[in-house]
């Protein structure tokens, strides 16, 4: 399967999805990212699974590859790292005339992506996703950052790769509490554009958990599809990409209140279900669209419940979201399960009141 | 003067030039790059002079900017202080609604340029040249960078500024010697695509290094709109744009073995002349064409003759240079006075035999 991203009105990069994928690499990347010299970043854990594959599929097309590793763990994405690998691939000889390979879950597109983005200026990028969550939703759109002591990606570019090359047989080896990361984001997938793949999901629950490759070949197909479809012509997220926030403002504050210990993927999951009882509360989302999502993400074994932490705290944290502009708090909100809420105003995202955040949060509290 | 700068198909900038121009800082920030949040960032130097000027222009517009400095010279032009004016931006609590002025010379408006570009991946920018050099060059074009040990400017983005805004009347606190620097460039500028306007440098020579206002904005009113002709549809340097690279092959090697103690202007100006006398000996350049720029340059007092440095180090440090793809090393030769020289394969740029180069530099070394 081939998917066309358009970042824009001149750049746009294509989601190739397939199994076994990662033997043809060299040959993608010569198609798509033709240079003198390649660089493969990885961390140490998934290089110790995929790193020999990758980089003999690079050599066997003429690759002379050069494989760079960090530590693997968000403690890496900082600038620290970037500054390290950036320095490496100059000592290496590297110039312009370089493709990086991000063969790697979210931590590694990031780094890697934002390593591509600022080396001499820009050189072309190749994501490899190794994790579900990147293969769904990191590794498509261009964003890249890293970690700074203010806070999570708040450096960083905008860096559109050159193709992403998406193996979902490369799942194999992914822990389930990881799979769950990267369902987490596909039910949100289901919950703003189409409510039969929320049935799906929960039909497709048990193979999804025991990892069956052809179950999470259809997830991954569909969910690269809905990010493509939405991301596209919405790049810099003025419109309808605000969508793909559904759930994470809440999110993004308990991963803030519990300096990030919660998973990005519980995070988001509590955050839907807390944002749907809140837009219920205030008649934007329809009475019983909470429900149906914690019965599926229950399903998937992801929690739908937020930690014991203070209401006034979550609200606290979601003030120093980065996407606050003036000091206004903005959701993406559903209509129903399936079916984002457009506001009044044509746009995506719209304001609560504080009180029914703080009832939702409350009203849930394990 | 308003001249438009476009940057690939979806990006455009405009560039406004007229004296006095500082004063309405802030009615030009609201009208290019309205924001919630402003932070000026200068170095010391820059801020003693302009400072308070700008940071009164932008209150009369009714915001409320920030100052921030760093110690004037290429040596701040580093990750680390990039690092920490990015740091003391969200210590201020900007967020993604914020612009960035970049008041000062190259550094700083490649400095700037790169916080800007990389903070929440990417605000908008304003730059605010006050040196001849980036006036007429460095602030167009949205290239920003920082140096590293390898080498300068290897790590950066291309970042459109939101405007670029001109006063010539900045330059009258400018040191002669750094009117001269800018002045190498302007003469480039005449080289590669107007010979009358080599006439016009060599005529109003006195006037330019007196910092004689009427004859320094002539001056910078050109350059502009050549610079901005020439970048314009070619921002990612693949065709004409290459052209602006006229004697920076050599230059670029001189800085290097000299450890960049020479000059930027300097050794664009012995570039322009070696690269000539080359381009002669290859049949590429008409002759007369290296003595007609020797005489221009001598005129406003440039050096046109290498130091003491073997022939064989200079063309080593030429392939060390980010723009060589696989080993050759491409040059930006001209026709004659006022006209770029195409390649035989319809580029912009062209090898020459070592020996050429070697014998150039040989027959002009001080």
């Amino acid at each position: 399967m081939r998917v066309r991203v358009r970042l824009g009105a001149s750049e746009a990069h294509d989601v190739i999805v397939g199994r076994g994928l990662l033997g043809d690499l060299g040959a993608l990347v010569a198609q798509h990212a033709p240079a003198h010299r390649c660089v493969v970043i990885a961390d140490d854990v998934v290089a110790a699974h995929y790193a020999d594959d990758a980089m003999t599929a690079l050599h066997g097309s003429g690759f002379e590859p050069t494989l760079l590793t960090f530590p693997a763990g968000e403690a890496s994405k900082t600038r620290e790292q970037w500054a390290r690998l950036t320095d490496l691939m100059l000592d290496d000889g590297c110039g312009r005339d370089t493709t990086v390979v991000a063969l790697g879950g979210g931590v590694t597109g990031d780094l890697a992506g934002f390593v591509a983005a600022a080396f001499m200026r820009g050189v072309p990028l190749v994501q490899v996703p190794t994790s579900l969550l990147a293969m769904v939703d990191a590794a498509i759109g261009g964003k890249t950052a890293v970690d700074v002591p203010a806070g999570k990606n708040l450096v960083g570019a905008f860096h559109a790769p050159a193709v992403v090359i998406v193996d979902p047989d490369l799942l194999r080896t992914l822990p389930t509490v990881e799979l769950r990361q990267g369902l987490a984001e596909a039910v949100k997938h289901g919950a703003i554009s189409d409510a039969a793949h929320l049935d799906w999901i929960e039909f497709a629950a048990g193979p999804l958990l025991s990892a069956d490759a052809d179950a999470l070949d259809e997830l991954v197909r569909f969910s690269i599809q809905t990010k493509a479809r939405i991301v596209s012509d919405d790049p810099w997220e003025r419109a309808e990409r605000a969508t793909l926030n559904a759930g994470h403002t809440i999110a993004h504050a308990l991963e803030r209140c519990t300096r990030f210990s919660i998973p990005h993927g519980d995070a988001v999951a509590i955050g839907l279900v807390v944002e749907a009882v809140a837009g219920e509360a205030a008649a934007i989302t329809e009475p019983g669209t909470a429900q149906r999502l914690a019965a599926v993400l229950a399903t998937v074994g992801l929690p739908t419940r937020p930690p014991a932490i203070p209401a006034a705290s979550v609200l606290e944290a979601t003030r120093s979201d980065k996407k606050g502009r003036g000091g206004t708090i903005r959701y993406s909100l559903l209509r129903r399960p399936g079916q984002a809420a457009r506001a009044g105003d044509g746009g995506w995202t719209q304001a609560l009141p504080d009180d029914s955040v703080a009832a939702a949060l409350d009203s849930l509290a394990r």
